[in-house]
């Protein structure tokens, strides 16, 4: 396939009048369109305002789709504890499903080709298999939390760890390498000692498993790690093994300066959820020290019952606002970063090699967007555009593995419209 | 006509399988949908997921549309007098017909009724003819510069007064009463004290004429304010009569307590506008503190150079989430008080009687959205839904005093492909 338009290659490179060749899995060129067209004249062609590489979405809650709007406005710990993890708990196989399904339906709609994704303690094949239908890429894995957790929810440390190494067995490379496992404590309040070196133990056992986890999203939580063991959160989770090139911390809002010494020493990737930490009212991460620290951080939506959409274009413009306000600096977190966060940046805390940007022999997870609309006219600067002015809607075309998966904003061999019926039908008896 | 779905009538009122019945130009009944259906057989009927008041966007610059993303990521006092300031004084009287229309159809498309729309020094003329041809409400005027103004904006302060007369004269009640005067100094910084007290003048002159400015937006403004009069920003206006019923001041994001206690007794309006203070690195405006003392706080995008978008419900997703952060209260400025600002408070602050809420015996200006989408699935609280899921391509039915304007996402009466195509033109001249 031949996908032109103006291609937006990698945050320092855009060809007007460009042009993206795939075959099979991968980008085979990148280039001018006239020359490339010439080159390829037999490859079917398809015409979009922009070619993009795909959004990775690093962290999400999918299974939390049916939660959307749930309890908005409402004090932390009632979210959690009255709405949210009671949903999680009693939601059954179909409902997994459906909820999962619908998350990959909005992030395929929205232009979020690859997602690290965090799960619930129960029915993770759900997901697994709806991804693999839905044909996103994905890190995920099912959650892990033995202590301090509703009934529902709490299991045996080992009968949870044997669940997730039965799961990695399972889906660990699924679909084509498209997915892959990360173990998923929730976070360290409700993981005990022996589940967090496990999650370490089963990474290290299983090559290319990473480890995913919330870490120091809000002062309870910190408050709570400090009085069981005596440490800040993040010197707690390094002294247990989940720091390192494979660990992916969503949130790290409320870290001081040896914790972030540490993020930095030892290669651990960060997610900015800004849309979720202005929701839930958690605070504002330092994103650009962590950035001048050389921390690679990534961009997440978190789940819909705190954000409340999924969209990869409204999150990378809430981070560059969000920054700029925040250090009176109108310069702070410029389109080129909030671009790289979304796409290279995701790309490397997910562990994928070849992806986040558009280039030869990379993979092909592109997406391609119609601007012809009022509110994206007129375009002065590409990237910028993209993350200031575009969003989720003007996403027409999915790729993700070389696989069309929106075709001219319709999503390809899923019914949508009966996924979301049940998704409705499913929500109603949630409050 | 006889608009069904889910009504959102105002912040407190929800119908379910409700319906919005119009006569004319006004609302001639709200309730039941079936009962509504037998009283009235023979309207034409619409259906849409959520009948909603149409939005106001009580401070926009449409002509600052050409200038959507030309400077983005720069510091504010070079993104002004290098980017948008040149352009405004260089722009032909076509140019700025091009630029007013296109903010109109946004606003239109994307559900906003009715704005207050601070224009430039030349041309205004154009951007009235443009709201008279697109249909939307409008409280709008000339900007007058009479001191410290880049060359090709300052005027003489009876020349600039004179010409708004003239305006005041031609337009004030145009359009069956749909457009009205606002007097518009830019700020205290670029007028004159007799520029400032002859707005106050000609708002007392003629009946409806109201006075909209822009005031302590950011700290460099206030202190050159206190330079030249010896007072804090928002004493001065209110020395000068630029206080009252009939002035919104845009911003106020740095007030101390003695220009709020200003604003509350003298009734005057404040314009919030979150997006714009985020990415211009502004500050954050105490707005619970003005909803606290009375102060009635309207919402506007402000000018897609610095917002992108002019989109209404991205901006009420953006004042809750910003006052959220802020005072790290997950409950602060809730879905209802959002919708009020955007809504009520802004046809209070534009000074539209009957206007705001669908009642009966009041304006006809609706919106209808169609939310059938992956990305609004499911819906738990329609008003918190309206705030934090939806957005403006949702709005697929505006209607303004009775005329529709946008119909199944399609503009009504005018060639927007074309005023799109001629924005691009324009806007390639200006970097």
């Amino acid at each position: 396939m031949l996908l032109s338009g103006t291609v937006v290659a990698d945050s320092a490179t855009v060809i007007d009048n460009g042009a993206v060749v795939v075959d099979g899995t991968t980008i085979e060129a990148v280039g001018e369109r006239e020359a490339l067209v010439d080159q390829y004249p037999d490859h079917e062609r398809r015409e979009y305002d922009i070619i993009a590489p795909g959004m990775v979405g690093s962290h999400i809650h999918s299974v939390q789709s049916l939660g959307r709007g749930i309890a908005d406005d409402t004090e932390l710990l009632d979210w959690l504890f009255d709405h949210i993890l009671p949903m999680e708990g009693s939601m059954s196989a179909e409902e997994m499903r459906t909820a999962a399904t619908l998350g990959y339906l909005e992030l395929v709609e929205s232009g979020t080709t690859t997602c690290i994704d965090h799960l619930s303690v129960s029915h993770a094949d759900q997901a697994f298999e709806a991804a693999g239908e839905v044909g996103i890429r994905a890190l995920m894995g099912k959650v892990l939390m033995d202590k301090e957790s509703p009934e529902a929810l709490q299991e045996d440390t080992e009968d949870a760890l044997a669940e997730s190494e039965r799961l990695i067995q399972q889906y660990h490379g699924a679909f084509g390498d498209r997915v892959r496992y990360a173990v998923t404590p929730r976070f360290a309040v409700t993981c005990s000692e022996a589940c967090l070196r496990g999650a370490r133990r089963l990474a290290d056992e299983y090559d290319g498993v990473r480890i995913h986890t919330h870490a120091s999203e809000n002062l309870g939580e910190i408050a709570a790690v400090e009085k069981d063991t005596g440490m800040r959160n993040v010197h707690w989770l390094d002294e247990v093994g989940l720091t390192g090139e494979d660990v992916v911390l969503a949130h790290c809002v409320h870290t001081d300066a040896s914790e972030r010494e540490v993020l930095a020493e030892t290669g651990t990737h960060v997610t900015h959820c800004p849309s979720s930490n202005m929701k839930l009212a958690s605070g504002i991460a330092p994103v650009l020290d962590y950035l001048d620290r050389g921390i690679n951080v990534a961009l997440g939506n978190d789940g819909p019952p705190c954000n409340n959409t999924l969209d990869p274009f409204t999150e990378m413009r809430q981070a560059s606002l969000l920054q700029k306000v925040d250090e009176l600096n109108p310069t702070a977190l410029p389109a080129a970063t909030a671009f790289e966060m979304s796409t290279i940046n995701g790309a490397k805390a997910a562990g994928f090699e070849t992806l986040g940007e558009l280039k030869p022999g990379w993979k092909a997870d592109i997406v391609g967007l119609r601007t012809d609309t009022s509110r994206a006219t007129p375009v002065h600067d590409v990237l910028s555009h993209l993350v200031f002015a575009t969003h989720g809607d003007d996403v027409a075309f999915t790729m993700v593995d070389g696989e069309v998966l929106l075709d001219d904003g319709d999503v390809v061999g899923v019914d949508a419209e009966s996924v979301r019926a049940q998704a409705q039908e499913y929500a109603d008896q949630y409050s």
